[in-house]
């Protein structure tokens, strides 16, 4: 068989791991990866803590560069080069150099795309102005990393309270800046937890001075270097500020697929198949362009997350590389788990909230319950406080949050098997878990709540 | 029907669980727990804590006293009785009052025996000196406690490395006592953790000026007062003390048991079957004097730990009370998981060492990787060993452990659904466990370590 090419568009997270993983499966096979920026294979979730100084150089989060990227993995990097158009039926793309503005078109037999998303802008003028940030890119964090050596910025205004908005109101006050973030909904990360939980978020961001305020921007004011200096909201609101940081929300890269005769998904983002194929037969796609199966109910989900980045990246590269031998890779699916450190709380979430369980149709109750980390007498025991999500009349647990100061996180872990292989809390309270006096109580936290949701599994 | 009557013989841990659980099942009935020691429903893992000073108090580690559990649940309580015997066929106990020396027969109509155990003694002379100290009661706590606090004691030997004799240890480290700990197998812990690990916690109990001796005690030497004041050991050297601690295992109380006519299983202790029922009709026995079903290859073994205790002690209670109501309650077996902190190490195991692996006739070869327990570069990361026990060829998870300064515990519990429902490796491969970098890296040290035992499973 003759050597193939491959090109892997898009250098983040997904592409780098496509790329690598296409070697692997094919040495002999030619396989580029083009990315328009100057960086590839950075870690964009650990920039809040690179911007609060935590991480102290944004080289430090560079996996790899391209240079060690190309000596260690075989794959060929382009860096600062933008896929223009891409045209699987011809076995084409046009790239532009962004360096010499040099056009070219070349021949692949296979494409993976790995474009990734971008911020979700707010649509307001001036929110191209140079301190207003977005987040998105290692450029970026730079840049606001250095305004804010270069400038003397009393007050940000963050747009957004999901993850990343909390991420970045807790970064800009290490650093000694005051804070208001805009959330018109329900409540900070009231993406990740229900109702029960959503006040220990407030509280803690609250005492660490950080202002919350459900608004919503509608338009900024701007000086005369064009530097925005206040942000108006839809309560009629002027407050003034030095920063702005958008974090309202992620939107899938589908332009460039879509121009190609790729087919979208019902969230935004493109569709695959558990094998990461398009529609079109040569051309997979994976991170955070795709749209992913969720376990619990089989529905397709928009989860732009870095461990599910790369394991659809190992998926489509393995079957665009594999040529017909060996079998098909394929995607399992998702649980959804993520969790966020919120000043000193660790804020995790898995599987199905409440209202989305509602939403997907199952008949289910929420049952939070509060305990210690420790046994409660061992010094530094914190309370935990559990949430779980269950099926009523069955038991099947359908998904759970956890808030506390310690050991939140990985008990959430506890619960993704178990959610995956459809446990019921009837189950789930027999499980034999570590106990030991620093570091779980004789009945763990899981226990307590399964046992109580056990309880009201039957109830009415 | 009348109203029953049931006798709980043991205080500890299980007794007052099923004489708890009994009333709840049987609002009706007598439950009279019995219990030969002045405390009952304390906290016997939290003993080194307290010896430690890092529990000041020693009534902080008692759940319940007598008079606040007969209250709240509702079961008459005999503390300071011991049962001379049972006869269940007869419907009769001999119990002695060993306050006022008075001796009685007392009619029952069903028995839960939750005699629990007590410490293996080296079978040395001496062995009963005052300064000699075996921690299987609180009043064995209360008395080291206050031995330390009235001598000048420099020095102490601890008989054994297993959770105990470490958790002792360091107990008596915290409180500037010198210590050598006499361990005459491969190591300390060495029933919990596979070769690839057992240097890590030697390393560390060093640096704490732990001194550990692949020694076994022979004889003691004692003074005029009757204190043992140095320790002989099986290879001849003579080591110099103020106090010995006893921690070489635990044995079952089945004295009482077999002389009522129960049968013990192969591992020593009772055997009873998953309702907790013994070999006679109306005795039902739970806790630390009965043997248990391991999940993983359907082997009984003994598993003195307190959350199989409780649920032991659930599954006994309902059965004896439900006077045929409901359906039996069923123990679903264990796992097997347990942890130890050693000065700063998180120590944990769960399910299989490979050496049980293939003492159960698995063909099994063990996977040990070192990674992060956060993102390595966030600050206060540290590394994480893991070591999973993995089926040749299917990939069968069979057991792991996990050594490091943090995340080891809570990570094993992932572990425990995973090896009850027999996954593979690779299917632990593709859990989407939480990532953020304050607490987890993108690829979870679980994760690496089941990437890994995947690569292998279908070598040689």
């Amino acid at each position: 068989m003759s050597r193939q090419r491959i090109a892997v568009i898009g250098g983040l997270a997904s592409g780098p791991a496509a790329a690598a993983q296409a070697k692997r499966v094919d040495p002999d096979a030619d396989v580029v990866l083009f990315e328009q920026g100057p960086d590839i294979s950075y870690g964009a979730c650990e920039m809040p803590y690179y911007v609060a100084d935590q991480i102290p150089c944004a080289e430090t989060l560079v996996a790899l560069t391209p240079e060690a990227f190309e000596q260690t993995r075989k794959a060929e990097v382009r860096i600062r080069h933008r896929v223009l158009a891409i045209r699987p039926q011809r076995c084409r793309l046009d790239v532009k150099d962004l360096t010499t503005g040099h056009l070219a078109e070349e021949r692949f037999d296979k494409f993976i795309l790995a474009v990734g998303a971008r911020a979700r802008l707010p649509g307001i003028d001036g929110e191209e102005a140079p301190n207003v940030f977005v987040m998105r890119s290692l450029e970026e964090a730079r840049a606001l990393k250095n305004y804010l050596g270069e400038h003397r910025v009393q007050h940000a205004v963050v747009l957004g309270g999901g993850y990343i908005g909390v991420e970045m109101a807790e970064a800009l006050r290490v650093r000694g800046v005051r804070v208001t973030v805009l959330e018109p909904s329900s409540g900070l990360l009231h993406s990740y937890l229900d109702e029960a939980l959503l006040p220990l978020v407030h509280e803690v961001v609250q005492r660490h001075g950080v202002v919350v305020r459900r608004e919503r921007a509608e338009g900024f004011e701007w000086d005369a270097e064009g530097n925005v200096r206040a942000v108006r909201t839809d309560k009629g609101e002027k407050i003034g500020c030095q920063v702005v940081v958008v974090a309202i929300g992620t939107v899938p890269n589908t332009e460039l697929a879509e121009a190609a005769g790729l087919t979208r998904g019902a969230t935004g983002a493109l569709a695959v198949d558990v094998q990461m194929r398009t529609n079109l037969p040569n051309v997979w796609a994976c991170g955070d362009c795709v749209e992913v199966e969720r376990v619990i109910d089989g529905k397709k989900i928009y989860l732009p997350l870095s461990p599910v980045a790369f394991r659809t990246a190992r998926v489509a590269a393995t079957n665009a590389a594999r040529r017909g031998r060996g079998t098909p890779a394929r995607f399992p699916g998702v649980v959804g788990a993520s969790a966020v450190k919120v000043f000193e709380l660790e804020v995790a979430s898995v599987g199905l909230r409440l209202a989305e369980a509602l939403e997907a149709g199952f008949d289910a109750f929420a049952v939070p319950i509060k305990h210690w980390s420790r046994v409660s007498f061992y010094p530094g025991a914190r309370p935990l406080h559990v949430c779980l999500v269950v099926e009523r009349g069955k038991g099947r647990l359908l998904g759970a949050q956890l808030v506390g100061e310690e050991g939140a996180i990985l008990r959430a872990d506890v619960l993704v098997p178990c959610i995956r292989d459809r446990w019921t809390v009837h189950r789930i309270k027999d499980l034999d878990l570590i106990y030991t006096p620093p570091f779980a109580p004789a009945l763990d936290p899981l226990i307590v709540a399964a046992n109580e949701a056990a309880k009201q599994v039957g109830k009415r």
